[in-house]
C-alpha cells in the first residue's frame, strides 16, 4: 500500500514544499489539521489567501503594506534621514525590534547571488538611488547578511552609492551578545578583532 | 511598530498552531508564502481544505479511507487474522512501511491519559471488541507507545480482551537497533535485558 489518501498525500507534499518542513514534519502538520475541529483548518486555509490577497509592498521601501505606503514610510517625517538597506522584511522586524533605529527601511527582497543567478537587475537599486538622492538622506546603512553573497551584495551598494556623495556604513560583524568566544567560529573572531575600538 | 500587517499576523498565528512549528518557523513559513508565487500559496489552501473534506475514516479499523474502507481492509481477507491495536494513523505507515506484518490494524486516534481527560469510552474500544469477536481473529498485538499513557493503554486493553480467549502479545521494548548502550536510558536497557531470548 502506499499509504495515505490521495488527498491527504497532496497536502503533505505541499506542507513540505515549506522553508524548513521535512516530509516527517509535513506529516505530522497534515495529520494534526486532519484530526483538528474543521474550523481550524478552515482558519488556517483561510488565512493563507487573506494574507497573499490583502499584503502588497510598500510603493517607497519594499516592506508590507496594506494599503501604498508601509507604517514606517506613512510616518517617514518623523524619522531620521537614514536609510538601512536589508535583504528580507523580517529583517525590518528584528532590527525595529532593538528600539535603537529610528531611520528609513529599503528591503531589496534578496541579494546579488550566483548560485540563484539573481543579478543587480533583480534587485530594486534604482528606487534606492532615487530615494538616496530625493529624501536628503544623510547616511545609507548596509545591513545585508554577513555571509559571501550578502558581502558581494554590500560591496556592490557601496560602488553603486560611491558617486552620490552619502555617507556609507556596514554593520559590524563580531561576537554574538551572550556568547563564549570558545564556541565561536575562527572567522567572526577575526573579525570581532579587526572592529574591536 | 507592532510588526506585520494584520493578515500577515493572522497567517503566522495560524502557522504556529500546527504542532513542532514555532513562532520563528510561523513566520518564515508565512514569508515564504508571500514571496512565492500565487499559484503555490492557493495550492497549499487548497489542498488542506480538499484533505479535509475529502479523507473519511475507514468504518472498520478508524484508518484513513477515501471511501467507506481503507486500502487495507479492502483486502483484509488476503490479510492475517492478526489485529494490531495502535494509537495513530502513522504508526499504520510506519508499520507497514517494515513489510514484516500482514495482519489487520484498529487505529485507537489516541490513548488513555488522565492528564487529557481522554477515558475508555473515548476510544473506538467496543468495536475492537466486536471486531475481534466477528472475525475470527487469533492473536491481539498490542501497539501502543512504550511511554507511561501508552502503557496504561496496554494494560487496560489486556484486561478488556482477557475474556474472549484470543492470544495477547505486546511489542518488545529495548534497545533500538543501531544504537549504543551508553547512550540508552536505564530503563530501557532494564527492559531490554527482561527482555532477552
Amino acid at each position: 500500500m502506499s499509504g495515505y489518501t490521495k488527498f491527504l498525500d497532496t497536502l503533505i507534499q505541499e506542507l513540505a514544499k515549506l522553508p524548513t518542513i521535512g516530509p516527517k514534519s509535513a506529516e505530522r502538520m497534515a495529520l494534526h489539521l486532519l484530526k483538528s475541529a474543521p474550523q481550524r483548518s478552515k482558519a488556517l486555509a483561510e488565512a493563507i489567501v487573506l494574507a497573499k490577497e490583502n499584503t502588497k509592498k510598500c510603493k517607497e521601501c519594499n516592506y508590507f503594506a496594506e494599503g501604498d505606503a508601509c507604517p514606517i514610510c506613512q510616518k517617514k517625517h518623523n524619522r531620521d534621514k537614514v536609510l538601512c538597506v536589508v535583504e528580507d522584511p523580517q529583517d525590518v522586524i528584528a532590527i525595529e525590534s532593538t528600539g535603537r533605529y529610528a531611520g528609513l527601511y529599503h528591503v531589496l527582497w534578496g541579494r546579488l547571488s550566483p548560485l540563484t543567478g539573481t543579478g543587480p537587475e533583480d534587485l530594486p537599486l534604482k528606487q534606492m538611488i532615487a530615494r538616496v538622492k530625493g529624501e536628503q538622506i544623510q547616511e545609507v546603512i548596509i545591513a545585508t547578511s554577513s555571509n559571501r553573497d550578502g558581502e558581494t551584495t554590500a560591496q556592490y551598494l557601496k560602488q553603486l552609492l560611491a558617486p552620490l556623495q552619502v555617507k556609507i556604513t556596514r554593520i559590524a560583524r563580531g561576537i554574538p551578545v551572550g556568547s563564549n568566544i570558545g564556541h565561536i567560529d575562527k572567522a567572526t573572531i577575526s573579525e570581532a578583532f579587526d572592529g574591536r575600538r
